[in-house]
């Protein structure tokens, strides 16, 4: 009470009550170690606060129309010292990319750490949910993400991998597994699945439950240009899509690789490919190309396949499951597909529509989509 | 020819050799994907361009005095579109940390990935050196690096850790390894061994060439702050040291953990600890006090012991190698370290010294010290 001696109590109370207030924030989980901002308040208000003295101006921009964070971008204000702050209203829980506009200039929040997305190195938070924890660090046993690298004679070129291995790929060392690809979505790379999704800790959390049997889950970068020496593609004009290479680098190399280098199940009754978004509309097109392949297909807040490659009778001999979902907030621009899963049952194929109540195009509904996914495969 | 047809012909030539020598530079290998700048030139002069319209002073900052990069900050010069450019004199191969200051505000380099440095998500930069490939991605069997999630009693907390396996880790499933124990600088963490050092890939190389054992690398954050609830240990009104509580995490929590999940050999003849700065001070503190646990300790850029701490009769005994080396560039601040070793040898200690051709306090200097490190480790 030093320093309080000479105010009257009542201000002093009042200083005190002040200063719980502000308590009741805390550096998001996503900072750098030490970094006091962003905070995150108990109401999910997230305060953002960057010295940039000799800026004119300095906003806040959330990545993309759909973000979580809302609909930038947000001015900062300053403080006498070039110090400035921003408190944004309750945010959507889950992960959001953003990155601050200096003077126009589009520069990271250098309190955070980087996620790739975008097509770069992006600040990005975690808002947490207190209703949720299938994607929290529980006391569970953990698999180990492996690093991996691999040529591919279709890139013509090195190649790393993130590969998930279950808690007990060690031990068991006779034991062999079904495996999981999974891709990112547009501008995103081979990292996001763990660093921005945790679907590590996603599927520790199932398998731990016995929710999810135990499972490889491989992770590519999707992002592949056509092949050296290739013709580019274009379509009206169009430029050339950027990962048009890339089913002809799973089903000729990635796979082969993974089924010779871990300790796999390599019938198609033991092998899943989903994606989000971009990855989803990849994960669609091999698997339904694939059907010797894969016998598990999900979309994760992409677009179906389209009437013309859809074999039903073929879908309903080979597929054991064709999953789709999107997040209740992008449903205005994603809502076909759950016309296309009510076609498909009605048709005889074992198809699931899933919808991830408050998120949109964001990790959130992602994370909730594989949570929905994974405990549905490779069960007899 | 069609946009040169009315040109003169000998302007039109010169044109064609001028996109000629500009052809001499490459994209740096540590750009993001498409990014054409930074670009290195074939004699190692670096150029490096950013588009920031609305800034009076664009200059680019190598992180510290030692940087291969050379001593900043350096003045961009900014076109009428409002595009900043700076090409430096030919730099030191080897990794560099670099960023910009805009008006003042240090910010990435919007064209290059990001790495854990300096404390923050930095910009940094690969300059190739010709004379060199020990740690390219080579034709070789690769190990994978591992993601490894455990809890530790010291931090009360989980921690990550990166594990490289070597590549035979999962044939041999009965073979057990001797395990390295590597840590970073100070401001890094444990992706920086293998982001930054490329260290996986230069045991892979030697590995294949049998100039290593196959070995297990463990590479833990060493900037672990005091343990929770403990008084804070402050020297002189000197701050507490952010890794004080190193010690206790590695010899209480790390080492049994990892002997525990991963197939090692667990005596000391097979342990070894090294460390770059002040990870080279973590190495020697930790390698001396627990001398029942390491037979080897390499120091690279970092200081010796205290003679007070040296019972040379027991490192005689008990030492397998004290390893000690530097940059030649950075001799004359650690060139103690090469008199201790004098002193180690003329008193029977397997004492080694190494000094890296032409680099300093940077990462190059820490791959040539692995280089030669290494391959003296778990040999009878």
């Amino acid at each position: 009470m030093k320093c309080l001696g000479a105010l009257p109590l009542a201000i002093a109370f009042g200083a005190f009550a002040w200063a719980q207030a502000a308590d009741d924030s805390k550096p998001a989980t996503t900072n750098l170690p030490g970094a006091e901002y962003p905070r995150v308040h108990s109401d999910l208000r997230v305060t953002f606060r960057v010295s940039i003295p000799n800026a004119k101006s300095v906003q806040l921009m959330p990545g993309g129309n759909d973000n979580g964070l809302g609909k930038g971008p947000f001015d900062m204000v300053r403080d006498e010292k070039g110090v400035w702050t921003l408190t944004l209203p309750p945010a959507v829980p889950g992960f959001h990319y953003y990155w601050l506009l200096v003077d126009g200039f589009p520069a990271n929040d250098p309190n955070t750490q980087t996620f790739f997305g975008w097509n770069k190195e992006c600040s990005g938070i975690e808002i947490p949910d207190k209703s949720l924890d299938f994607y929290d660090v529980k006391d569970v046993p953990h698999g180990d993400v492996r690093m991996h690298w691999y040529y591919s004679k279709t890139t013509q070129s090195w190649r790393r991998i993130f590969v998930y291995t279950p808690p007990d790929y060690d031990r068991n060392v006779k034991a062999r597994y079904p495996v999981l690809y999974l891709q990112h979505g547009s501008g995103e790379n081979e990292t996001s699945w763990t660093k921005q999704g945790r679907a590590n800790f996603i599927l520790d959390n199932l398998i731990a439950e016995k929710k999810a049997v135990p499972m490889i889950v491989v992770m590519e970068n999707g992002m592949v240009a056509s092949k050296p020496g290739a013709v580019q593609e274009s379509q009206e004009g169009r430029p050339a899509r950027r990962n048009a290479a890339f089913p002809e680098v799973v089903v000729n190399d990635l796979i082969p690789m993974i089924d010779s280098t871990y300790r796999t199940l390599t019938d198609r009754e033991h092998r899943a490919i989903a994606g989000l978004s971009m990855g989803a509309g990849q994960a669609v097109q091999i698997g339904l190309a694939n059907l010797d392949k894969f016998a598990y297909i999900g979309s994760f807040s992409g677009g179906g396949a389209r009437n013309a490659d859809l074999n039903v009778e073929e879908l309903k001999k080979k597929l054991r499951l064709f999953w789709m979902g999107a997040g209740t907030v992008e449903m205005s621009r994603l809502g076909g597909g759950k016309a296309m899963v009510e076609k498909l049952k009605n048709a005889g194929v074992n198809a699931v529509w899933f919808e991830a109540p408050g998120t949109s195009h964001e990790w959130q509904t992602w994370r909730k989509c594989l949570y929905d996914f994974a405990p549905r495969l490779f069960k007899k």
